[in-house]
């Protein structure tokens, strides 16, 4: 294949490390100049190639681009936006095809999570239709850990490490305060309908009657009172009770939680999370005092409590995508594989689009507990290791060094503007 | 002074660095045998003194005392239990006093906020009436920062590096998702009636339209027509707007935001915060879509990003309230001193008790921006040497091994129970 531009983007929620991927892959296609000339970054992800908006990654200095490796968020902008099937929205594909073109790119590297799979998937195959000729290969990133065939995500290792220490912290916090204030804690953490973040704080205690007590997943259907049971018993006999609640937990009719009656005096819906909800709960059966976090965008863009190990992966994966393209792999994904739990051992595989493509890997039965509120064995020695070690970002003045790019557009060459 | 025992409490709510403190003042105790004998600790703060229920700290190795140093929360329990005026309530402090005789204590370390400090002083001077020797010295402790006297108060300049690395980490990720989706990100912090970690936020940004774009202060009227306002403008030039906001916020008439009409179904006052009572307002105004967050207790419990300033200055003062107490000095709480912002130099100072107590130090309308929005440069050159350095603890499978200690009882003396 004669030398090709690259194109890259990111899409969907951003995470601590997606940077960390495309530090991988920026400086890895600066290795090949010889099969890869520029790598264009879509400004604000798809929506960049779509409206012609590309950053000309080849202005970044090597320091910069090295220093996407500990920047959370996304350096060249996200984009929650999905591209309809093909029969239904060919004009989009289209115009990618053009874009393409036009800035004779030969490589379409998409960083997310499975729509996005899906987007490069479907990318991939009109291009064939078109007889374009581009490889298009997938970079795994979501905090919520739920795409098939890879072990893990990059991105969750440390949303997983960020929960698990901070309910470790909070919980120390909470025993403190029990005797005479607070006795029910709960943090909301993210995930969707997947419960992996949530099981993540699980890892906080490491021994029988260790924060947290109670873990609501969203794979668990919300029993009242059963959870009330064990608040209380726990209270009872611990002085306290430290919750972890998914943002996605239902209750049987499949409601999420949040929805469930809490209008507030305007008659708008929730006005809180999941989290105030089930605090609230302990409180009107037992008159608790209660106290809970909402940790949103904190969780996913805690670099500095990045796990290294998902720092190292999310790398790995940005440098392997280039790899993949550079050997003529085609509507693949670098995945991650386990190769040992204790010690940690792990390598990089590939999976193609199609098998990843719109797949929902849940929390499954047997790493939650029986009564449905804690963690396995398996699961903790699945989890532990994607926690470890801490990768510290640089610091400047008492806070992160995060670098900002300088972001210089690349030169439109098509007339045609595209509306969104 | 012959030899006696020294009685230790922690009051109020725990911080992230208070153990720093009592790994102070016990390392300090231990060096000096001849003068101090045990140091017994409450169990859950003063309450562990009124009801007979004390720790052994000699039973705990040095390396637990030394562990102390990087753990959160309240090793020993804290209470937020406030005695009465002695005229009040005069049993109590009777109480304490049999106590302390019973058990041979000459020292009263007091470590927490004004109304610690208060209860200290009332200690001391009951002692004088009941003519029994005891040396009373408060020791410093609150995220809030209101103490008077003090430069800053240990356990706040981790809760302001919490909130500043948080708000620049999740700043990033707002930046990244703003086009199509993202527009408001609303952070709640504590600081009750004082704007101090609120104003912290504001070390995220560094330049002029840097993030956060607004921060609200309890010590400024709410005034929500200004408010929106800056939160369209903000999003109009910057594509988004990222609020800090205290929860002591109150409006025009004194009431507290997040009390204001919102209830929820059930008619409860307010689920959530104010966070999400101002992120709410802005997607009514503007129909924006936002996140928000309620970092609670992970901003006073965060060790894993704790200044190193802030543990130094909360040992120091540890340490310093055993050195004044062995020079004989009462009714007394060691301060911090600043000797320069840049480079920033502190020593140790002592004020009296009388002059802490009950006093509250809010943040001066000269470190607030004239629009009563951000901080200026003065709030920013008293801040910023507090988050300096970052007191990272020992980490152990991936979660920081963070001590829990022995809490051996001392043996009961008096056969009178009592009844909190």
């Amino acid at each position: 294949m004669t030398k090709k531009n690259a194109f890259y983007a990111q899409s969907g929620g951003v995470t601590a490390v997606i940077n960390a991927s495309a530090c991988g892959l920026i400086e890895t296609a600066r290795r090949h100049p010889g099969k890869i000339g520029r790598v264009y970054a879509g400004r604000d992800g798809i929506i960049g190639a779509l409206t012609e908006d590309m950053i000309d990654t080849t202005a970044e200095s090597p320091a910069a681009i090295r220093a996407l490796r500990h920047t959370p968020g996304g350096a060249f902008g996200s984009a929650r936006y999905k591209l309809a099937g093909i029969d239904k929205n060919r004009a989009q594909y289209e115009r990618l095809i053009d874009i393409f073109r036009a800035h004779d790119i030969g490589y379409f590297f998409y960083n997310g999570g499975n729509d996005s799979m899906d987007t490069a998937q479907k990318v991939s195959e009109i291009a064939v239709q078109m007889d374009y000729p581009i490889i298009c290969v997938g970079i795994p990133k979501t905090v919520d850990n739920d795409l098939p065939l890879t072990d893990c995500c990059p991105g969750f290792g440390s949303a997983a490490k960020y929960i698990a220490v901070s309910t470790r912290e909070a919980a120390l916090d909470v025993a403190s305060m029990a005797r005479t204030s607070t006795k029910v804690f709960v943090l909301e953490v993210m995930g969707r309908h997947a419960g992996w973040i949530a099981a993540a704080g699980g890892l906080a205690g490491e021994k029988a009657g260790d924060a947290p007590h109670i873990i609501l997943f969203p794979e668990i259907a919300f029993d009242a009172q059963a959870f009330l049971s064990k608040v209380k018993a726990t209270v009872d006999k611990r002085g306290y009770c430290v919750i972890v609640v998914s943002e996605g937990v239902k209750d049987a009719a499949g409601k999420f939680l949040a929805e469930a009656g809490t209008k507030d005096a305007f008659g708008h819906s929730q006005l809180g999370g999941v989290g105030p909800v089930v605090a609230q709960m302990t409180q009107q059966a037992f008159g608790y005092k209660f106290h809970w976090a909402v940790a949103d965008y904190l969780q996913r863009s805690a670099h500095h409590i990045a796990s290294k190990v998902d720092v190292d992966q999310a790398y790995a994966v940005g440098k392997a995508a280039v790899q993949l393209a550079l050997r003529g792999k085609n509507a693949v994904m670098p995945i991650i594989v386990r190769k040992s739990s204790k010690p940690y051992r792990w390598g990089i595989g590939e999976a193609p689009l199609s098998a990843i493509a719109n797949q929902e890997k849940k929390v499954p039965r047997n790493f939650i507990t029986p009564d449905g509120f804690g963690i396995t064995g398996a699961c903790r020695r699945y989890l532990l290791p994607l926690i470890g070690g801490e990768g510290y970002p640089p610091y400047r003045n008492g806070l992160p060094a995060y670098v900002t790019l300088k972001g210089i557009s690349v030169a439109k060459r098509l007339r045609k503007p595209f509306v969104i």
